[in-house]
């Protein structure tokens, strides 16, 4: 971990030829590492890792999480942790998926895990997870310009279902079902049947049923599958000499046949089965034969690529013009009918505090996005009421699901909202992770300050305006005429070093 | 009160010649009751009554109400009851402002209250009291077509202030400084002079500034006050001999030196101020001043109507066509993009079950209104995410600004839309008063089973559908043929019982 306090990997600095990424996935079934070199303007895979943890295993079902397995995952992710070490901490980004989203207390696993990594992992929801796997997997075949694609990602524990065109996913679906959680769930004692199979059948296709109906009507020219489980059956399908490769309508079945001849799941014996996948093979045979019966697919090609290879490609775009998380603030900025100007005005004068202290405070580009954004969207709660709309405001964008975002940015961006008027409550900050809490602080100060000054909604500029940083002091001066001719300003400056009492930093303001 | 638990006085039955309305207005300084008669499509005043309780004197600062302005504001409501004992329920509204929205506590005032007034009681917001206020003042002077017209109402704790435009309110203000609170907050000690007084105007108009400016840009035709403080200093400035009756930007500070002539406030000696205005008109003279001073006024006419004239009228409306909150609900469906196909199969099945159940279940014109809203918004959270999107919704009908609602309606309608779906949690209903709670559960209950019957989406109407309530038991008979080609719709009716076990009500799905 450097000083930087990078919330994710950004490439604010653009990319040079020779300059290595990675990306790490912590699934439910597998960790899995990918490192890519950026050469001639491609992504070049170089080197991936892969790791069978089982974390979704470890679950007890309450949230927590049992010690060996936790172990297991501490000690994988302390061998990536090696692998890249030299690589620049703004060039890798880790995400943990639905396993650590089951956990009761993420931080208790999360910050043994960055110890141990290196690097900040942050947590993604469902939706986000689908869109960055449709990503991954568009990259790997790149798409007719047209078609319209389904993407079917079987996970430990959740699945992802996409539809898709070219490089933008259209519908985004995340399931509470897995290999390793419907293995666990309907053959928990390790038998199989016929009669358990239907009825577990009927179960998990009413998972799908919820969207099957939405999907069919949108359609597709074409299915692919990611991830292990997925290949694993397209393996088997090719194993069994029933198709090269693809999963087929017809094939599925033969497949199940096979593997309900086995009365216990220790005895499954598929052609082209590891024996590490056998123990989930057949929570995943379900999760898929429930897909194939409820979309009605008759073919579905396996893709090489999965959730990493989008993480790769996101960060690509992130920090560039083609940020997914710019086009996520633009669209909450139309829907909730902010005021731009106003937006405008607190953004500016927020860059122009943040240039003078961001040496001084080790605030980097990551900072500088985030605070952009929340002064873009410090207004979003006056769509509901006036009366406390920082509140409502940081409600909307912790609950909303926002596109790019991983948990932790949007925590980050609702709590700069949440704070950037009237007294910072001591528990403003308390869903972030430590790491983050500096940063919070002194772009919470920083946005303050900037709705303040502008809440005269003038379209001049403010004249004068000077920050200096130094630990937890801020000295800003404003010019005095200016000041003067705005004494309800100079009030509210009055009342705001005890507002932020709970930040933390001691603020000074000068008339000069 | 009868046992048609009217949410407010509502005129779904239509008013006939001869009808009498009453509307009751519990302010911070005085309580007014205004009965009149439906003659030849028109309201005439057949009755007033005032009485002087300064329930805003009564607020202790920290929530509490003291036990004697408490004994006698409920010896005022049952006065007021008295005279409105031959007056239909539904006919009747009674309104509490400001000094109730003070209240830590507010049910355990409004219960004896309503008790003594034998009505039900509503606490409404400022924004809702401005926009009732303006109708009021547009009704007792017609307004001209093109016209717009400021408003301004100094109350006992809060000051409205409305642009509005023909019987439509444009902008709305309402503000925490009233004449009662004025008085305590700047001359708590009884004591009158130049210097506290400039610095008291200091504050107030900080308040006006956060609007002024906007207000002056949208700009207005003509300006009228409203209630106590204006007609008071109206009559001074008469009394003076400075204008007929209104106030102006002259007239002002002469009125303003005449009673700084005076050190304490009970020595305020103004010609036409009554010895019971007199307590209390230093604060109210001093947020006039602001007013005027902010707003850039130079005349202002007196209104003789206000807040409870604006309840008569709004009375009118409701139930008819003209309800302000069909506008209201249509304007939320607009604003958060709702499937309006949805949402009216939602409607329609739950209107079918209301009808067959109203009788047994003792539901009134109200509670069918108020159903057919939870049906058109209880998928509004969707805009903000999927996941818990019956909480979402929640949030926002909760916190919203939603005009011609009273925050009893407001919650009532927040817990239905939050309680659609899944498990519904023990304290759903904690925000409603006690009186509601038998409608509550059992519109939710209603609400529910429509959402489920039709989650498919389907375009068709469900063919069979009858249900039978009695007591706390309600049985629904649906067409077996229809409901075994929906096996995920069965799978849901079954758990139904169960996820409403706190509404209790016992739940009996038959397949016929």
């Amino acid at each position: 971990m450097t000083d930087t306090l990078a919330l994710a990997g950004s490439l604010a600095d653009p990319l040079e030829d020779g300059d290595s990424l990675a990306a790490i996935d912590l699934g439910s079934n597998s960790f899995h590492m990918v490192v890519a070199r950026y050469t001639l303007g491609q992504l070049r895979v170089v080197d991936r890792l892969r790791e069978t943890v089982r974390l979704g295993e470890g679950l007890d079902g309450k949230g927590g999480l049992r010690a060996e397995v936790r172990q297991r995952a501490l000690e994988c992710l302390s061998r990536f942790g090696q692998r890249i070490g030299d690589i620049p901490p703004q060039r890798v980004r880790a995400l943990a998926t639905n396993a650590v989203r089951q956990l009761a207390v993420p931080q208790a696993f999360l910050v043994p895990a960055e110890n141990a990594l290196g690097h900040a992992i942050e947590v993604i929801s469902g939706r986000e997870e689908a869109r960055l796997i449709y990503l991954g997997v568009a990259h790997a075949q790149p798409p007719k310009p047209t078609h319209r694609r389904l993407v079917i990602d079987i996970g430990g524990g959740s699945t992802e279902c996409i539809i898709g065109s070219g490089f933008d996913a259209i519908e985004r679906e995340s399931l509470q079902v897995g290999c390793i959680g419907s293995t666990r769930r309907f053959f928990g004692n390790g038998k199989l049947s016929r009669k358990r199979w239907r009825e577990a059948l009927a179960e998990v296709s009413a998972e799908f049923q919820q969207f099957a109906a939405a999907y069919r009507d949108l359609g597709w020219q074409e299915a692919l599958g990611a991830s292990g489980t997925n290949k694993a059956i397209g393996q088997i399908c090719a194993a069994m000499k029933l198709t090269k490769g693809a999963v087929t309508a017809e094939a599925l079945p033969q497949v199940r046949d096979q593997l309900l001849a086995a009365d216990r799941i220790d005895d499954i014996d598929l052609p082209g089965l590891s024996a590490e996948r056998r123990p989930v093979i057949a929570g995943g045979l379900l999760v898929l034969e429930a897909a194939f019966r409820t979309l009605g697919l008759e073919r579905m090609a396996v893709s090489k690529a999965a959730l990493r290879e989008g993480v790769l490609y996101d960060m690509l775009g992130r920090g560039s013009e083609d940020d997914p998380r710019e086009t996520s603030i633009a669209s909450l900025t139309l829907r909730y009918g902010i005021d731009a100007a106003q937006a405008a005005r607190v953004e500016q004068t927020a860059v122009r505090l943040f240039d003078q202290v961001a040496r001084a405070w080790q605030l980097g580009a990551d900072d500088l996005l985030m605070l952009g954004w929340a002064a873009r969207l410090h207004e979003l709660g006056l769509t509901i009421a006036h009366s406390q709309y920082h509140v409502h405001g940081g409600y909307v964008l912790e609950h909303s699901d926002i596109s790019g975002f991983s948990r932790q940015e949007q925590q980050f961006l609702a709590a700069l909202v949440r704070t950037h008027r009237r007294k910072v409550p001591k528990s403003a900050f308390d869903a972030l992770p430590e790491r983050l809490l500096p940063a919070a602080r002194r772009l919470s100060v920083l946005l303050r300050l900037a709705v303040l000054l502008n809440r005269g909604q003038e379209a001049q500029a403010i004249p004068r305006l000077e920050a200096v940083a130094d630990g937890d002091l801020l000295v800003v001066r404003v010019e005095r005429r200016w000041l003067d001719a705005r004494p309800l300003l100079s009030t509210d400056l009055q009342g705001e070093p005890a507002d932020i009492a709970a930040l933390d930093i001691g603020l000074h303001i000068q008339a000069v």
